[in-house]
């Protein structure tokens, strides 16, 4: 017998089956905005909280029951799995992680170690264990990685970055180097997400938060491939899982975020979801796309939003909810709470 | 008779009449990268020198020269426009600009005062006139100023923003109190054009450069009318001037932009020349749009990437060959040479 969650709005719309109701969840559901997840910061730092599985647990299934979301997702960091490859990682109280040994050239690339299974991030699967084990059965969870080009924009410029010069530069100046740093980065992006999948998750995200920097050509040439192979590697590991792609910053970018893989792909709200999924094409589902800002608004104007959102794509299989980028901290809960209700509303 | 800069190449291609080669000018080529402007800036604060019309006159002349460019950019800064309205403006020596008393409600909107004239801003047109006398004739003078998006966000952000939350949420919350705003900066962005104008300026360019952190429908919405009031207000002011209509960040954008006036788009890296020019549509001229990180790369690099980008625009009248964005200071200046030299020995 199937588990109850391969029936879920969520299971179901990542499959491309019409669904009774549009399934919502939220990028960084359980973050900053909730109050009790701020108090619990105030006792435990981020990276201690990330490295603790049962608080992790707690957190995300505290935050699905509270907001009556349609899946759970994995409480972690795009970050984690560059500590044990071997760059020191730190999350100061402020301006964003920084790593404090960044990638700045072929010699620093080869000191890079392709991640051989789950040593050093064995938190993160008992994370999943627990999660998985603490949710009710009709809810999914999604486990979740960066994608090696947000992976190496971080790994190169050390933190946050406005022009991402110097991962430009590395990829301009050195390919050879920008390949080998891409290729380790996408076989462990692959290990990790089929042990997420191994730990207890039913579907997976792949973040590729910062590639709207570059323009269409250099997504095809120099990060296109690397992509691709992490979707096939899960392709091959468990063709059951279904993958989200996504990605913000670039809507040129979409044509080829589909083909680089994913059977959802993940939208922010610069382009409208239909325009978005024109893009995309008719074999890939969709989600997204609602701007983050919009829920520093009213609660009336941010269900007129959602229902503007949503109107487009009424009716199409394959549709899940979400922002198109994480919940801001300074979001009333209340309104979240205004936008699931919004979906769940919808006709 | 007409003078000289009238058959430039650059005026001839923004009145999209064929050339016989193609114009190319860079946004910020007179800025940090250069060793002669960073030893200015260790006598002379950014403010002090935005204020100094000699020496404004100065930096861009002598820019032109050494860069062999088709036309010179008036040298100032797209946040002086709102000292006379009534912000306080700063340039601390890291972090971009900062305004002392942001605009973050419909009360702040009422103190900020609409542009008479030049009132406070004299030095600029001083600036442009001086520029103008002494370059040769046959070079065009651009002048410019910020859209009203992009003013706005900076007024109501007090600075650089990852999310521009404040500004979002004031368009959310009080679309009354933002469209007072965006007027007021249009009306004053029109008269502050008409100015430069006056004073000598061939062409204008309008920066929208952060408004690719919108959705195609937030434009059409909340700013479009706004820019549009500007494009007007200088066709009836002065038909025969171009105006370069730029932005960044966002390529669902494109047809908006079109539709909201100017006669040459600026367009960034995100997507190809070709799909640019296709969403803008053949009534307009393109400009742009190579990714100023590229400059980072080796000279034989930079000339096969401008080779690669002007390739599908070969033969097309109205196109002006620049970056998509500012020169970024780490730039070698040889590095910026060859892309000169490059688009002039296109055939």
């Amino acid at each position: 017998m199937l588990p109850a969650w391969h029936h879920s709005l969520l299971m179901k719309a990542a499959r491309r089956e019409p669904t009774r109701r549009i399934p919502v969840w939220l990028m960084r559901q359980a973050g900053r905005y909730l109050p009790e997840y701020r108090a619990l910061r105030r006792q435990l730092d981020f990276l201690a909280l990330c490295k603790d599985p049962q608080r992790c647990a707690e957190v995300a299934i505290r935050t699905v029951e509270r907001l009556g979301v349609d899946a759970a997702i994995l409480f972690s960091d795009l970050l984690l799995i560059l500590e044990p490859m071997g760059l020191g990682l730190e999350f100061p109280g402020s301006g964003g992680p920084r790593l404090r040994n960044p990638i700045r050239s072929a010699f620093d690339v080869d000191r890079l170690r392709e991640l051989p299974g789950m040593d050093g991030l064995e938190f993160v699967a008992e994370a999943v264990r627990r999660t998985r084990a603490g949710l009710p059965d009709h809810l999914p969870l999604i486990g979740f990685a960066g994608a090696p080009f947000t992976l190496a924009a971080y790994a190169v410029e050390g933190g946050p970055s406005r022009d991402y010069r110097l991962t430009k530069s590395l990829m301009y100046t050195d390919p050879g180097a920008w390949d080998a740093l891409l290729g380790r980065l996408a076989r462990s992006v692959a290990r990790y997400l089929a042990a997420q999948i191994d730990a207890g998750a039913q579907a997976v995200q792949v973040f590729d938060s910062w590639v709207g920097c570059l323009g269409a050509d250099d997504y095809r040439h120099y990060v296109l491939p690397h992509s691709r192979a992490v979707f096939q590697a899960l392709q091959a590991f468990r063709m059951d899982v279904p993958a989200i792609h996504f990605a913000t910053g670039n809507p040129a970018l979409l044509p080829l975020l589909g083909e680089a893989g994913g059977s959802i792909i993940g939208v922010d709200w610069r382009s409208p979801l239909e325009d978005a999924w024109r893009a995309v094409g008719d074999s890939k589902g969709l989600q997204g796309n609602l701007d983050p800002a919009v829920l520093l608004a009213s609660p009336a104007e941010i269900r007129r939003r959602v229902r503007q959102m949503i109107e487009p794509v009424r009716g199409r299989a394959g549709y899940i909810a979400n922002l198109g980028h994480g919940v801001l901290p300074q979001t009333p809960v209340e309104n979240v709470l205004a936008m699931v209700d919004a979906v769940h509303e919808f006709e």
